[in-house]
């Protein structure tokens, strides 16, 4: 288990740098909400991020996308029910209106959640010094919380509640700080449904959307059958080029795309992506901006890696890098967002808790212009409604009542460091036990995977057998012998186009470290039988 | 609060009535449990109904719906990656495969609910009685549980995990046991959302889908944008007219409809429908399926208030109707749902926790044909993926390891008393406080909402005021004495088609009986003043 981190926030977290003079920070969040007024969270309350970001005096407005938005988004209308919850204002008034059942029948008395207090994060440490929050049905009105069951057990807004939606709001200012000023955030059950809702509400059968050359296999299987195609966008070790983006769009030619018109929707994962392990600098991530303005894109940035980028690899040999001393130094080691470079308000951004809490919570959230949120809310209306009651109460209790921002800024510079240590043991397993005269790798910088290329050129059939035949063959060489790895063809944009690579994917974020070694010294073992390769490993025991 | 209910549970469960010898009881689950086979419910665990079901021996299969699906949902394809976790069972591989986050890096150590020992309901009893129930981090490793966090708040099946699939089947087995051998549930993010991806597997745009008269508004709204027309079947106080059904399909004409292909889409609201309250009885149930089978249509049966159906209104001087004596009476009160006449597989069934444990789970189910099923968990797996983490595990926990099947059906006689004293309240309410001479209804027999008619005829100022005016009239002279109710012409389906009645929705489910009370005071208020009618009520303070 891992120490405490060697943090002291006391004294970091009234230290403002120069270049957070102009951003919200840590500190200034309590400020700002002791001058806001009263939040009020009763039953589906009305919430917007309106009513708690900072002014934004002096940024412009995000442009118009009515050009943007299908004929299904532009026409949905606001519900006739909510539109009269208005009403409810008036004093007095008794509501025999909306459906809403009575909490007195939810069979829940209260929740107890029992959670890590900052910076004591390790289970054991939890185990130990971990505090119980209870969440009870009537908090509220009995004055012990502003968030309770009887109002996170009842329906809510597609927007989610007041309570963490500005814990949301503000999280996003304190590390993005869009330059526009009327951004706004709405709670969302995960990216993948916010992806499937950003997708309705954009495209239509018969156009394309412009992927990374590789990409997240479930973002292409959720188009393909809305009569989407997928166009990828070369890479190289820091994802997607913009060059190659810029080709595609300014020599678009629709007889070679079954007729579909130029693509402008642009799904890209910048940092950590899925499968390549990529993460876009600040320099490619700059010029991808520049080519979105250029040819008008739209962008859905799916960041569930952001929080994983990784300290420096120094390899096995090198001492560690330290990890930043601040909150302020943990956000300014971090490559800026697409988000944080949106003048135009042409990005919306997908965050989410499941790689950084957990996936099973179903919780996330989208950043973007007030024009796309409003329509993306009247969408979630009739579909996806709200994420869970249960969900939004502990992740309440443990962001906002337990670990406050700089608590959870604690709990992702400790990840940080957990996933540095897995990513430098399956750099180290992958230095030790695989054939490099067939194998490369590029350490990555974030995420979850690994992504290793295989010179399948060295192949002894490679003048009989296809490039996918010779995948499958690796692939199931390791399984024999007890490792699942990840096909990169799965992954591919185009699947009528194979590519001239062949790749691998691993993840290191499950397995724990011995297991990860000995999965890689079982793909090495592969690898040499299926290339005919001599084991040149001390350790090795190829078959 | 209410004095726990008259029911003895260990009396009753042993017997079994003739009507129930040839479907499962409460009693039967625990012995076909017995039998089979260790329940594996590990991370992402697959999960099917067919693990949980009787052997339908005897039953016809459904009928196969290739002709109803339209393009976008006979397109998906099963996910590369999904298909890769069969290699998972061999014995000692490891995986590097999937993006799965490790458990270590969950921040909660356990989550402890206190809910109600059955038949002990009530707030008050559950203070004194309730029992607390602890979801540990590692509680299938340790022995405790057959689920716990460490599964349940990671990824899982858009299935639904099996530990609570099971439960949700063996209770669909109970109460509907589904005339056909190949039916199948799956849990879903709630009805709306359910509703959501039906229509998107059904629907393509330029269609038209048949619902009741006067609909779910939100029904109505959800495929409005998806260019999809509703087409309101006429309504008695038994909900919709299967011969009305018959002459719009007989006599279907596209010209009148922007060239509209015939429907075969039917959305329909069985018991308590939204907003009249007309429950159908079992009769007209059986003249609608043989309806939707001479025209081939397919049948989405949403039933929230299913369990909501009440003991039969005797009025403010009669007696009350003894409660059900046992499961099985209690079963056999119900109206039989679509569902359990459906030999075909015609009927995909929604059925929702909203209404009888809390709308903030978002968690529910539906049951249709297996062919169905399939379809509707590949477009789940790249949109909701699956209900929430702590939804899950907490009605696990309710459900499964204290209620069990004999101490939910305790929990829902216990609401059907709750709603009962709710109808009954609004009925002596509206008996003493509304005009007869243009209010008038009848009391429902599930749901929560009582439907008022108010004939306009009689406003003194028919001649000048058309309908809408007159309705807006009086919804806003309600609200100005302080009750907010809904207008029926808010939910009628064809937006464009008045009909010639007026309606007001008032529900009974959420207010207190006194506040329920005086708000329809308020309204009767309204209404005098609005029709310049004598105030004949000896309570009655008409301004």
């Amino acid at each position: 288990m891992t120490p405490p981190m060697a943090i002291d926030i006391q004294s970091t977290v009234n230290t403002q740098s120069a270049t957070f003079s102009d951003r919200l920070t840590v500190n200034g969040v309590a400020a700002r909400r002791s001058k806001a007024p009263k939040l009020a969270g009763g039953i589906a309350a009305h919430a917007s991020s309106d009513m708690f970001k900072g002014p934004g005096c002096g940024k412009p407005s995000a442009k118009r996308w009515d050009h943007r938005l299908n004929e299904e988004s532009k026409s949905r209308k606001a519900s006739s029910l909510k539109r009269a919850a208005k009403y409810l204002k008036n004093p007095g008034i008794i509501s025999l209106g909306g459906g809403l059942p009575s909490s007195q029948y939810f069979p829940i008395e209260f929740i107890d959640v029992k959670v890590p207090s900052a910076p004591h994060f390790t289970e054991q440490e939890t185990k130990e010094l971990g505090l119980v929050k209870r969440i009870g049905k009537y908090d509220i009105e009995e004055g012990k919380s502003i968030y309770d069951l009887h109002v996170g057990l009842n329906y809510g807004q597609a927007t989610g509640p007041p309570q963490l939606l500005r814990f949301v709001t503000e999280h996003t200012e304190i590390v993005h700080n869009p330059p526009y000023h009327d951004w706004q955030c709405c709670m969302d059950v995960g990216s993948t449904s916010s992806y499937d809702l950003a997708c309705r509400m954009f495209l239509t059968r018969g156009e394309c959307i412009l992927t990374e050359e590789y990409t997240f296999s479930s973002a292409a299987e959720t188009v393909r059958p809305m009569g989407v195609q997928c166009v990828g966008v070369k890479m190289d070790e820091e994802g997607l080029l913009p060059s190659d983006l810029d080709s595609i769009l300014t020599d678009w030619d629709p007889s070679a795309h079954s007729n579909a018109p130029k693509p402008w929707l642009l799904y890209t994962v910048p940092s950590g992506q899925n499968p390549t392990g990529a993460t876009q600098s600040y320099k490619r991530r700059k010029e991808l901006y520049r080519m979105a303005q250029k040819h008008d894109l739209y962008i859905l940035e799916d960041e569930p890696y952001f929080f994983l980028q990784m300290q420096p690899y120094t390899g096995p040999n090198a001492p560690d890098v330290p990890l930043p001393a601040s909150h302020e130094a943990f956000i300014e080691a971090l490559v800026p967002s697409l988000l944080s470079m949106d003048v135009d308000g042409r990005v919306m951004r997908l965050d989410s808790f499941s790689k950084v809490i957990a996936p099973g919570f179903r919780l996330g959230w989208i950043t973007a212009a007030e024009q796309i949120i409003e329509r993306f809310v009247r969408h979630a209306e009739v579909s996806t409604q709200n994420p869970s009651g249960p969900s939004q109460l502990i992740l309440f209790k443990l962001l906002e009542e337990t670990w406050g921002h700089s608590g959870y800024l604690d709990w992702l510079i400790h990840l940080r460091l957990e996933y540095t240590k897995r990513r430098n043991n399956i750099c180290y397993a992958c230095e030790k036990y695989l054939p490099r005269e067939i194998a490369s790798w590029t350490p990555p910088m974030a995420g979850m995977f690994h992504w290793i290329k295989i010179d399948w050129q060295q192949h002894p059939s490679k003048e009989s057998k296809s490039m996918p035949d010779i995948e499958d063959e690796i692939f199931h060489a390791s399984i024999d012998r007890g490792a699942l790895i990840a096909k990169g063809s799965w992954s591919r944009a185009e699947t009528n186009n194979p590519g001239s690579d062949m790749f691998f994917r691993t993840t290191f974020a499950a397995a724990p470290a011995d297991k990860v070694e000995e999965a890689i010294r079982r793909m090495g073992d592969a690898l040499r039988a299926v290339f005919h390769l001599e084991d040149k490993t001390t350790n090795g025991t190829a078959n």
